[in-house]
């Protein structure tokens, strides 16, 4: 939303002397108490002023465009996950490749004998082996997968907003959903770049 | 923003009634219009509802998600593209690979001899070109590059939203930004999901 030239002065005022009284607002404006409250109602509704009874009016802190964030700031990554698809440390890169386009992901992730991630492959890990020209049937894909304790993953109470952080700082395409248990982190999930392409979409979707 | 369950009453006897007058509106609340007055002037300025003299109140047809995210609709491509890496079709799979990892992109796009787009190539192309176990470096682009007209491109002045809605709608990476001229596309720049989890990413961070 956006606030008329008054809002502002008010917002100012706020900011400059608060916590104030609704009549020494009134007061700096040259106002009646009764003009300005519509404004304050305003104000105070959509998050800009807070009012306390018997303090007075106080400004939160939040500008427009964080108020309007605040919405994605709530986004958990268990309400967005994707299902992970997992192959085991023995299979070839060449199996992986296969797995890769069967199942149209571009990100896998690797577990050992008793299922805890050890591994993550990506398109350009793969993409990689193969232009090393070894037999891809015979390399398996532990030689080339990132390995743990290098893999960032993120945990399904985590926010979306820290994900996508994420993976534009460590320049990923997707990282794995886990659970910590007693011997390593079971993967339970996936956000990729495409999950959060997907949610900005939804985004604009909203309630239409 | 949060409506009160009053403000909720009011849109909901304007969708139904609009355009229907302050006093209208108070009569069927059973309530004065003084008391009302706050809270159609908050309707009204957080853009749920539209006041027309003589006319009265309509609704806008926008919900508060919708106006939450009015702001997303006005990104353009131009505003946040970055530069194309692009290939000539005659140049090798082998070197499209090694541009791919120099650039470190996701998509390059293919141009004829006049520089015009001609195709467009992924990691998972190149990816299916090498399990294909032909020599990389015999092999020209162009045989396994996505060709014109299947390629989809988008505009410099179009809505970041709409290419978002395309990339998750046609399963790719990236799409090239074009300017059309006489004898084709001029690729000037491209948008990927990496671009989208930024843009999503900096929504957060604005005016802090």
């Amino acid at each position: 939303m956006e606030l008329s030239k008054r809002q502002e002065e008010i917002v100012e005022i706020v900011k400059a002397n608060g916590p104030i009284t609704g009549e020494n607002i009134a007061e700096k404006l040259h106002l009646t108490r009764a003009t300005l409250r519509p404004d304050l109602a305003i104000l105070t509704m959509a998050g800009f002023l807070d009012a306390r009874p018997r303090v007075g009016y106080f400004f939160t802190g939040k500008t427009g465009s964080e108020l309007l964030t605040e919405k994605i700031k709530k986004f958990k990554v268990h309400e967005y996950q994707s299902i992970p698809i997992v192959v085991k440390e023995s299979v070839s890169v060449y199996d992986a490749i296969s797995t890769m386009f069967l199942e149209d992901v571009g990100t896998l992730f690797v577990v050992d004998q008793k299922s805890y991630l050890s591994g993550v492959v990506s398109r350009k890990d793969l993409l990689r082996a193969t232009i090393g020209q070894k037999d891809l049937n015979q390399l398996p894909v532990h030689i080339i997968m990132t390995r743990m304790p290098n893999i960032t993953v993120c945990k399904k109470e985590d926010l979306l907003i820290d994900v996508a952080k994420l993976l534009i700082e460590k320049q990923i395409d997707g990282v794995p959903v886990v659970k910590d248990s007693d011997g390593g982190f079971e993967v339970t999930g996936r956000i990729t770049k495409s999950t959060i392409t997907k949610v900005f979409v939804e985004l604009t979707a909203d309630e239409r």
